[in-house]
């Protein structure tokens, strides 16, 4: 409680950016299915993917000093990832933080409680994935930590873990595991481009994955 | 458990088509206010009113299986409409399940559970209502049915039931009164139409339905 | 229960636009963190802000009856705020009622329960804030009261409140407190405008507030 | 709409006795793990199991006017199981009802909605399964119908079906299929009572299901 | 923001003690339906009834120190009730408040936020009504108001109305209310032992309210 | 995934019995509240308070293969602790498994998901805290991993960690943490002895914890 770790681990530029080619849905298959958040995290508008290494904030319930520590631990390209320590909808972020984070670079905001100032983060483009819109206000009393490991939404995430977000959600990928990601990403993306154009033409999964015979072998019956 | 039904009966194209004209909240008004799914159903994206037969499918939670199985079973302007056997988000369906329902000509998906590849999906324009949007990826080990009864999002569905399916949910119309749900639709528009044109004209409801008298009978005090 | 209160006290019509302007999070700061709606009410299509006074509707479950009766107590810019005596989520207002209120001016609805026909009325461009949307039909059976005090989605409001509400939420501004709301999100919006500047030049929040000497007296440490 | 079937069929009392003597899991199990309401549908008070013929009851939200009707048509060993038709919490059942059931020899209640004097039902020892506890009270305007089919709780519910409910949940035993869930029921205890001997004796599951060689076809590694 | 109301008029001790016997299904009919909590309210320890004059706390989330200031303002019989500035669940009530409360003789408390220690609770017969159980911890840092008017659980709550709780959940009774529905609830429990009479006797509610004619006129059909 | 590790280190049985004395709410306050489970993890059964080091299972959704094999991962005193993929409530657990693990000594299980047969565990007094009780079924399907680290209902779980569970929930004591937690937890209960006797005597909190300054420097005001 109440500290803040200065240097945390990046991984490399390109792996970063190579999973945020790659998209939740694939990321999550590549590593095994671990790592998602829970669906209750949402985009607060459509349409934008990111990538970008963790920088973790702890927060008490209504209270988001911390955010305004972290800043000063946010380089170009992190995503502040912040969960506070117990179930919490309050409007922690909005426009002028996010300014803020704008002008040192970063990518976007994970938040597992809520943010306010919606229409203006759209207009500005600072993607924000949360639990909430709300615009209850927050105060500056209780001191949390920075670049500590937190549960966010479920899911474990260390600073410097590679946060990838899209439309389909948040996954996160541990920093030691993610150039492994990213190949198992680039091969299950070519593998599916394959099956895209078998399923264009016609073949149904049924056969392309070869599968009667064992749903046969299952028991089950056509009438 | 683990039957695939092959023949069933669809209701006439025409009398389909009518009912997707009409939308969800007039034909369900038309059927008695009947066969609504829980509000919990909401379009991946908006803009969207499909209507076609059902094709069930019955599947295990966290388990897809049956999905593939179903894509055979489909005829051009069905919609696939799939429920766990106990409640479940996961990610059961993506964008290449919809190339292949796309290539057989199926209308969309309605899915008690959750799905991913959201804006592939939007892209291709393929519509899905459902309870999730959640990237988390399921298994194909245990079998289920395709074209049996199944209970989704609270509503009781037949296979070759007509659904429908706008911004305002999903309603699902008995086939056997397919045809008599589109008559009432079309008086109940062509009454609405009437009243519309009233209240543009800044006429009361209170008047139009006269309901005046019977405020005043139930005790209704102005002050 | 069953009451029309028909005459109303409404705050200045400049005022009323002012406390639009500002905006939901702007307002419910200005007025000490109080007021607001709890974050379920969400806009049924974005990008819109209102304000307009409040004429309450106390409704029974699964019935719209009073809606009806409320129509006629509306003036231009009320906005219409309706409770259901006990939680429910179906669909009291669709098409019909907003071209009805909107023949009289009526800004938008806030409803804590559901609507439906939703593409219709985001093509005729009326706004509302709801719990659900939910196409099942509601009843006129059972009286309720038209201008009494509600709770509504947590808050308490007054007949002739000030109701802002925009993609953030919804907030309620008790009537005699109008004018000192406004002018403190006036000088609310002016001391933000100063610390955008700063923040867009790259200063920190934990300089421009002064936070750095209180963080280490609560104990934080810098690793 | 509006109609009470006043003749159905129920299943011999020696086979209804039978189910509820298996209990809820049990039963579920024995006919293909179907016929299970959602979760939420709990005990007011612990430690009872009935089973009976299902009385259905379908009312509309916050109106209790059709469990009236549908005392009349029960008999001794009889279970009611209401479903109103949108989602709805309301008190909808209390004492007298209880008193006016039990006078008719009718076993308890099941309710996807809310019940209100639990005390007094745990006092004279009327079991109830419902979504809620609510003292809120309903009205009698709406009418609805009695021993139609209805979804209860995500179940499909068809009068003279058989209700097992105990501290696990409720489960619907379809009436044809009632003889064979018990034959199918009885057998699966017979074999969990040797599972069980086994059990205590200190066996494995992993050695008495025969599992360790398909969890390491599978894959499974120990380290 | 920062107020202590100290002076408070309380009703009649012999009407709170009356509105107690009643209960809270009974109270809440008797003044018209209004006053309930939301049904997520719930009793801690079954089988107890409490009634006494609110003392009313607002509370910041997870922030309990308002409750510290709240003792020093109870008396004998009173019932403390707390309302949280945003939804929180957190822990903000244990054994040891419970003590200091039960050192001045009030009879419970209602809270829509989380208390522990709720074994103790029992153990000493201290009786909480509240959203949730959770150990989460609290602070003392932001001041909040006491005997301010609030909204728990959707209820108005003033300093000086009656609450009354019980296993059905709890109701509020206005002040100035308080003696009319004590009489409206004993007119209600006089007609009841009617009713239960008739009842008992078997008799059917059908027969008892006169309800056959009016079923017809609605449409109402056996078959 | 797939792995099963079979030798962990467990904590000191004396400190494993002392944080069990302690409980919830002081052992969670004693670490800095940190490690409490979400508070929708409730005991089947009340009264109970158990601790003891965790055998942690990471299982598919509706499948429970991987606690048959942790059984024999168990030794006395463990306490088994389960976190599926993804949300799921279906029963996992119940008496025959549960006979399993009391007969290698497992003190009780935390499970993340639904159980069933809860009568008979509160029979055989096998204590369980869950997400839900629900007779739904699983398959044997999928493999997972035993004593891996897993996030069960928000927090983090390691192997050999501590946990702790009575009526107030769960909450988890990292093993290297658990001999500071244990004289962290005596000192508060130390503590929070002498101030109970203070309240006992009519002392109030405002006094002891010397808090009438600080609230007036907050800005207080009674009136």
């Amino acid at each position: 409680m109440g500290i803040v770790i200065q240097n945390i681990e990046r991984p490399a530029a390109e792996i970063v950016a190579g999973l945020g080619q790659c998209g939740v849905a694939t990321v999550h298959e590549a590593q095994g299915r671990s790592g998602l958040m829970r669906p209750f995290m949402r985009p607060i508008y459509a349409g934008v993917r990111i990538a970008g290494p963790a920088v973790t904030v702890s927060v008490a319930p209504g209270d988001n000093w911390m955010i305004h520590v972290a800043v000063e631990q946010c380089r170009e390209g992190d995503i502040v990832v912040v969960a506070p320590t117990s179930p919490c909808e309050d409007g922690y972020f909005g426009e002028l933080l996010a300014r803020s984070l704008q002008a040192r670079g970063v990518g976007g905001l994970v938040i597992e409680a809520g943010v306010r100032d919606v229409r203006d983060l759209a207009e500005i483009g600072f993607p924000v994935w949360s639990k909430a819109i709300f615009a209850q206000g927050t105060v500056k009393e209780t001191i949390g930590s920075v670049n500590v490991p937190i549960v966010c939404a479920g899911a474990s995430v260390n600073p410097g873990d590679v946060i990838v977000a899209d439309d389909d959600g948040v996954c996160v990928v541990p920093h030691g595991k993610a150039e492994e990601a990213l190949k198992n990403s680039r091969a299950r993306e070519a593998r599916e481009a394959e099956v895209r154009k078998r399923l264009l033409a016609g073949e149904l999964g049924l056969d392309i994955y070869d599968m009667r015979g064992k749903l046969a072998a299952k028991g089950l019956k056509y009438v």
